[in-house]
């Protein structure tokens, strides 16, 4: 019988091109786990993702499920899939789901954490998991500049993809700043994300932060729709998939 | 004018045959440093460690010194090195030293640092910076294990260098527990340690802590002065290089 299995995944997206399979590139954190799944069932395994992560980005809890024939106790796959995976890919759970759940459509939440080291320098063990910008931030005018993206917006203006046909229009719920000595950590909590925006939200913010835009300028960012009105795509190290939050 | 030059460098042990230059291999920290020196100079400039650092051990703060002609500034130095060295090595500071300061032989007190995880599991983003052994260890077992350890002892009960020639003594001054969470972290405080000293204590204070072992025992282990009686080698990937004291 077929069965749907839901598992929670971490990985350091460092080494990858993105979550997503793109052709035969096989460097892609689903390309990684469909292979082993293949390998396991002797069949093609369709892994569904929550949603893409970009080349570099990392997840700390990125949701996916899959259909596959339940013969296999859930430790069982969790296990064999964590013993052939790379170990920069790790299942964290993993356990029948009901036949319906998807993990893109029913995704309700997700959570981004972005990290900023503000100090002189970063540790070489954290190189790949922190953006260095090495410059004081006026955490203060980020957060009124913030105050103007929560709420529903059409946020054209914060999405890469220029061919863009579906809506733009999306809930940013939340955008959360915590100060760690020289770090800043942003966390950005919504209904759904385009392509880039966090991090082309987290590059514009920073401009803010460094004054070289006003917070009052999101206001006219925003109504614009146009991309190269907001900020620069700030870099893939820093961000993180932090949460992905469901009803089901 | 030739002068002496002081650093402290912070490194990323994983990708290396450790500190220390083996013949024509290039992948050593020592190696990386100098080539990046004899670029710079066009001069062959060697560079001394306060020690070695075993293959894929770490550093916090490695100290090392060279000689060469004073014509750029520290800043410089410094700066040139940290463009031209892997990111997994970085240059903290640099400054003149003394004309007689030696990083290895006027080195009085090092601090190595271990770190292990005994929980059910560590992030891929920990994954090269500590050793995971996921089992509980009885600490307080390990504290009074300890306590046979510190002071003025022969170690070569702990030494893998089975044909070492000079004096196996050395002076363990603390060794120190912190918990944290579900982290074990064990910091060796001495005048100088054997090669694979702390991973072989470390590896049998966990014998130890896991029950395999009494804390009574290593009186007899220091005399029987065998490397066979003394317990495993913790692996590298827990281990780093905290700090390096001197007096001049």
């Amino acid at each position: 019988m077929i069965k749907n299995y839901r598992m929670v995944l971490e990985y350091d997206g460092s080494r990858y091109d993105g979550w997503q399979k793109q052709g035969n590139t096989e460097q892609t954190i689903q390309g990684k786990i469909e292979q082993v799944l293949e390998r396991m069932t002797g069949q093609a395994v369709e892994v569904h993702g929550s949603g893409r992560t970009d080349a570099g980005v990392h997840a700390l809890a990125q949701v996916a499920n899959f259909h596959m024939d339940g013969k296999m106790a859930s430790k069982e796959i969790q296990e064999y899939l964590n013993q052939y995976l790379p170990e920069d890919i790790r299942v964290i759970t993993l356990e029948p789901a009901k036949e319906r759940f998807h993990s893109r459509l029913n995704a309700q939440e997700k959570t981004y954490l972005y990290r900023i080291e503000m100090g002189e320098r970063k540790q070489v063990f954290e190189r790949k998991y922190i953006y260095g910008l090495y410059k004081s931030l006026n955490v203060e005018a980020m957060e009124r500049a913030s105050a103007y993206l929560t709420g529903e917006h059409d946020f054209k203006s914060f999405c890469s993809n220029r061919k863009m046909k579906k809506s733009t229009v999306r809930v940013l719920k939340e955008i959360e700043f915590e100060q760690q000595g020289s770090r800043l950590l942003i966390r950005y909590t919504g209904n759904g994300f385009l392509y880039n925006m966090v991090r082309i939200i987290t590059g514009t913010l920073i401009e803010v932060g460094l004054g070289q835009r006003k917070a009052e300028d999101m206001k006219g960012i925003l109504e614009a729709k146009d991309r190269n009105q907001a900020g620069f795509t700030a870099p893939p190290e820093g961000l993180f998939l932090e949460q992905v939050r469901y009803n089901v």
